[in-house]
């Protein structure tokens, strides 16, 4: 079969030009994860995008919260699995692999988020993230109630709908630029 | 995480008081693949629906075609991508990172697969598939002539026509009774 | 008005050079209805693929099931509403007349079989077949708790299931050789 | 089967209460087809409506226009079948297969009218009637640009627009009051 | 920005040339509100049908009913937003803000219904609304009774109905001859 | 008719607690625009989601860029026309009209933009950030070529494809919020 031939198809600029801080980014990342993902080259054509889009991420995915991170990335499976974003679908899929040591999960949420046995209160959060990404015209107070009813506080549902937000702006990105992930997230813990 | 606890969300006999022939089929799957699909074990509740979905499924998209064995299997994951069946995008998945020797190509179709960087005349396959599927009621003539423009002849189309048609089928005995694919498939062909 | 030229548009082998067993059915059906319905003719391309259609046909429609013959051609009328194929319309809707003896329930049927005044075991019957065709990926388990308080036990909504994925399938394949019914169909026990 | 059990499920009013200008009409469609048109009965709730209605229906319906008065119906039946209206089905498709004395047009224009053999005119005509009822929204230049390609003026896509919204109107009315088709719609023109 | 050079893409006759009594209405609306609807110019191509418009119209949005004037517009703008018709939403939203003196519940209505706060009465007749128009084929008794429990009665939701209906009519004229709605519109009522 | 009783229904803090940067920025909007756009009052509940995101809009709307000014709020809202999202129609709907200078623009890129009269090059981008928007998985090369048709260089693209991601981002976080906007905005350049 014929492969991906580009990381971008709107082009990716030569690592060896781009501003120092990015290019530290770039070795710390083939350090500790031995290559830079396509993410972050893709982005690179705009250095101040990327750095946005950068700290945007580490504060929604990674700062603190009562939603825990493997919930976050599940979140971010599903939305990618509405839009059908192949990047995000990928790299999220093997961060939930990875976070819930249970590789099948990751897999569940990828091809239909409702065959997956959940606990109800992530189970809201999912039904959340699959209608305030597919149909948000239809999001009414009904829907902030239901995840009320799970013990979600208002910071909570706004932590939510970050996630949501933020992976309806990714997913839109890695499509928009065709986005290829690498390779080495298709292997990783697939236990 | 919770784990899946049946097979089926209808039940499945003890394969022990399954008829004859089909514990002889239970046996050599044990001893060519090491497990028995969970398809089989779902419609063995009625053997005789079994026997006749074997056969049909053999016929399909094993017997002498145009349409390589591949072919069929990318068909078959394209349907149940639509229809975001888990238990078929797991199986025939695996079956197309198996088949192409290409572990991505099956993420591909099994997330997206306008992604996928194929062959024409494959990707007008994927594209009548994908729409007979969705949205049968708009195809026309036109979608018949847009393959015959890529060289397949009336019993190609027939052929290709009876994998999308079977997969439709089997999607939903699938949904229909929660099937949950083999753990075996999972790791198949990652590469 | 133009008038359809072809039983199928993947064309249609002379009855004359089929195999015999197929020759015996030809001869049988001209004795007993008067007509070889076009399905067999438009699958007659593939000899076995016709055998194998016509045993799953008679297995799942005709055999014994707590679902009457009745019941399941008005969930294979409704499958083939949502998919708006016209060659199972016309002659299941025929079927469905013949059977209930109510021209206009095979009618309602046709159209929109929410107008239709049914018992509550038969509406979900059909909701469940509506929700399964149209929207494959959104059955949880809430459907098959639907159908359970309406007291159809598992092998019941198994059934189901088998006549809802038959027509899935047949209904595909139908369009896909744009396959025009017989005229007898049209005529058929309208009262 | 159960049968349903009124002609509106908003009430009718009795006909001996009806203005005299009313009654006329109720005796003169008993004396040339027989019975009375539910629909006429439906909206006989509120008189004056009946009247604009009756009114507007002759004027769109039966007035001299460049579209015949099957074209017309034509359109009238694929405007009812995107919006699956029971009572416009069954007693416009008796129409069609009155006037165009082709019993199975009226059946292929039902069920799905792409699978009917049409002037490339007609065709145009109703591909129009169908976008502009299912995605009015998406209509453009470009649509308009489709209809002149084939001859029409104007005047003759205003005739045609006409039909399309009328009958959106219509069928909502029918749809609304879940208004049943008398039972003489059926067997005409049966051929 | 270029700006729209028709009042309809079907063209407008000049109004020296119609008939008196709608010369008569140019006149009338010229010295009350100061100009001429575009809707008047546009049906003007066929005199006749301008009339049954405006009949209709006044019957249906004017004479008594339990559905204030201000209901029966906000159902209008709702029908209209469900379907994208610009004339109407400029011309009904125009309504909505002057006769109930609050230019935001006009913008609301316009852009998403669902995001204003109602009267539950009012909000159960916006929902019947919505899904009359967008999906009339899933409309049961269920959303009958609905209405029913916050106090409408038959005639009520015929009334209902009629506006659903009409504006069914009026938004697919518009959008048919892609209708620009008078400028005067836009700064009406704006508070 | 009654009116919103919040500004965001997940609580918004009490300005007088807020850091001391965000308070200089309430401040300098008070004294520029004078309010507080209900954007910041809503996301400063957690002030470094806040910042990113002030931080994130003014380098994807501000910074240079070959699209101006006023077609990225075009695009900012069909994005928000696609989702129906009332807060950024209204804000960016008033954009629309201040930078363009032309009231009506504003009111048809809310409603339809397909009835606006655009030169091609803008019609082509409206065009991909509606389906960038509604349907992201069937975005394929195609579309890409589409807008360099119009000229638009990879960059281009890429600010494109920003602008259509970052509203996808804020449309969510404003209808999970239920935000409502500042008054000020509705009455602002309707000219």
């Amino acid at each position: 079969m014929p492969q991906p031939t580009h990381i971008s198809a709107l082009g990716v600029p030569d690592p060896a030009t781009l501003p120092d801080d990015l290019q530290a980014i770039w070795a710390k990342c083939q350090e500790k994860i031995g290559f830079v993902p396509n993410v972050f080259s893709t982005l690179s054509l705009k250095p101040q995008r990327l750095r946005d889009f950068m700290q945007m991420f580490n504060e929604i995915m990674l700062s603190e919260s009562r939603l825990s991170k493997l919930e976050r990335e599940m979140v971010a499976v599903v939305v990618s699995s509405v839009n059908r974003c192949y990047y995000c679908l990928v790299s999220h899929g093997s961060a939930v692999r990875k976070l819930s040591g249970d590789p099948q999960l990751g897999e569940m949420l990828v091809m239909n988020y409702r065959v997956a046995p959940l606990e109800p209160r992530v189970r809201a959060m999912l039904d959340f993230a699959w209608k305030l990404t597919a149909t948000p015209a239809e999001i009414t107070e009904t829907d902030r109630e239901a995840l009320r009813a799970h013990g979600l506080e208002n910071d909570d549902i706004f932590d939510l709908a970050q996630v949501i937000a933020f992976f309806n702006l990714s997913n839109r990105m890695a499509i928009a630029s065709d986005m290829i992930p690498n390779a080495e997230y298709h292997t990783l813990a697939r236990g």
